[in-house]
């Protein structure tokens, strides 16, 4: 196992980067909101956010570190980052419940006629009430509140190596628990079963916990990859798909394997091979300079020219603290690689009415070939008994 | 285990108290957007919201079924619901994504005149971007956008029958794997160890996944109740806690339970009693009629007759489908207790300067005394080896 946690240099480099880009876009301070934006700046990595009932906050001001303005509750575990100065407010307070001590603190750190980034766009959610979000605004009338989304992918969509080595683990642990499912599902075990005994697989292999685990199993492919497990045995003929995000310090692996129960039918066999062609033909195309669109028409060419014209949409994502991320990997998502971004590559086929199959690896952009985190699935679909 | 999922006649009934409420405030339509939301009026259950690429949303009219306005992705799963009227887009689509097609149907379910209730208040976030908020606004401009966070909240905060099984049979998964901690933590077994092990026992014992883990071991008590595990092994003297937010169909138990590392110090061992008689004044007290705030003082008093006259803040909360919902177990929390309510009890002690116990149990109202959901701690604190 890797070291856990980051050391405050690394931080430091991270908030520097944000405050040219900040300086550039007339930004004079960030506020974030969000799990994964506090943890970039901070470091502050807790389960809590589990609980919708307390706001969060951080302002990374022009220059120098991160203040905090956070619920009593996290002051200890925000003490333990490199961020040092941390204002408290004893949350739940319905009246006021942080709000003034923000206003207070954005205007001592930014002044009362600030342009306050924060992120509005894609992918975004304010993770505050909109009425307090509406009291901050009448608190500081002068400031200026602008979108920052483009400004926070920037920073966040192009990995260190603590943080690429971080995904790698996460992929590792899932790889050793996938390798496993031969152990844990076979004809006759209920998908409901295999969900819960494969995330105790990921676990025993070291996942700090699993935040994510879908797929499916259904004669000669499924119908959809978000459902949970239902009670239905697993049968012969079934073609088993399980996906999961699991988490090594904070950090996610994305993708699936197929296996099928009893020897494969020839259709599901060819579009296997398919999948593996096309996850091949993104591999390739993922190199510096390429946008996101040419490594999803990569893998689209694939697939239409196996007979699934419309297998379109998205055919993979970014991967990090998030279990999806940007760019995405359509037709249209001009971003241009960069050295450090982390993808999965994520071609689906539809083998017939309400059958598809879905492959999917994670990797990351390197200066010539990208390197693969994910274990490389197999072209020959793996049998279960 | 009891069934899974709840029958038609549940949603519409939840549908007719919405509506009745929603015509009593003068609320055309209601517009949800979070997971909870969306899942108490549709039964849509999924882990997909774990990836924030895509928002979702559903449209609850003056009259007649929710109208699901949701990615393409989740057709499929949202069609084994009761909704019908199911709208979808390709998502993610960067230049609209999903705001025209929900704007034209809130414009034809409610008129371009209409006032729109949304959560905007305590504990609420928009989990949409907020950028596409202000569009959808900007698309509706007749419209009036209205906080339903209490309508939301008096809804939410009564639970069916159904939904108590939900969380009986959670808390109930809980507490077989909190009997089954001395087989996993012992002195010498490293924190973080205990926690995967314990996330091993709740999914054996039958939950679903599992959310939520915090805790923490030090000796003679704890620092802080929402870090994640550490390497640091157990040692003889420590109290070890383990704080569970597990999950059976989309419900969550949060209790937690306090273990001694070989026998408990007298101050240690008179911690857990008052905290113990603190809890037993909490369920006594949490009846009908009574306030949230009633609960709170009734606990107070025992934890500030023990000597620690600042140990305020929250000492309980609400439970469902989030981790923590309101009321607030607050000096200050009005909320008149009903039959149906749901409810943590949390009393915390503070036993020195960076030293805490605190102690959870899930408790439903009842027309007379409260009914536990959780199995009661014992007053004497468990020793493991």
């Amino acid at each position: 196992m890797p070291p856990r946690g980051f050391p405050p240099e690394e931080f430091r480099a991270r908030t520097d980067r944000a405050q040219r880009l900040m300086a550039r876009e007339g930004i004079d301070a960030l506020l974030l909101t969000s799990e994964p934006d506090v943890r970039w700046f901070t470091g502050f990595l807790t389960r809590f956010w589990e609980s919708p009932t307390r706001p969060w906050f951080v302002v990374v001001p022009a220059a120098g570190a991160p203040v905090a303005v956070i619920p009593a509750i996290g002051a200890a575990l925000m003490a333990q980052t490199w961020v040092e100065d941390i204002r408290t407010w004893a949350a739940p307070a319905p009246e006021d419940d942080g709000v003034t001590l923000l206003a207070d603190t954005l205007a001592e750190l930014a002044g009362r006629q600030a342009r306050i980034g924060l992120a509005m766009g894609r992918e975004s959610a304010l993770r505050m009430p909109l009425a307090d979000y509406a009291r901050l605004q009448s608190a500081l009338p002068a400031a200026g509140f602008v979108d920052a989304t483009s400004l926070l992918h920037a920073l966040q969509q192009v990995k260190s190596e603590a943080e690429i080595g971080r995904i790698r683990t996460a992929c590792a642990i899932a790889g050793r628990a996938f390798a496993r499912v031969p152990g844990i599902a076979r004809s006759g075990t209920p998908l409901e079963t295999v969900f819960r005994r494969f995330q105790m697989l990921l676990l025993e292999e070291g996942a700090d916990w699993v935040p994510y685990l879908a797929g499916g199993a259904a004669p000669g492919g499924y119908a959809d990859v978000i459902s949970p497990a239902g009670p239905r045995p697993l049968a012969r003929g079934d073609v088993l798909m399980l996906d999961t995000g699991a988490v090594f310090d904070g950090y996610f692996c994305d993708y699936d394997r197929n296996f099928s129960l009893g020897p494969p039918a020839p259709e599901t066999a060819a579009a296997q091979a398919v999948l593996h062609d096309a996850t091949e033909a993104g591999l390739a195309a993922a190199r510096p300079g390429a946008t996101a669109a040419d490594v999803h028409d990569a893998m689209h060419a694939v697939i239409a020219a196996a007979g699934d014209p419309g297998a379109g949409g998205r055919l993979g994502h970014g991967l990090g603290m998030r279990l999806t991320e940007w760019p995405s990997l359509t037709a249209s998502d001009r971003t241009v690689l960069e050295p450090g971004m982390v993808l999965t590559l994520e071609p689906a086929l539809e083998i017939g009415p309400g059958r598809m199959m879905v492959h999917e690896e994670n990797i990351v952009i390197r200066a010539g070939a990208a390197e693969l985190l994910s274990p490389r699935a197999p072209r020959a679909l793996p049998e279960l008994e």
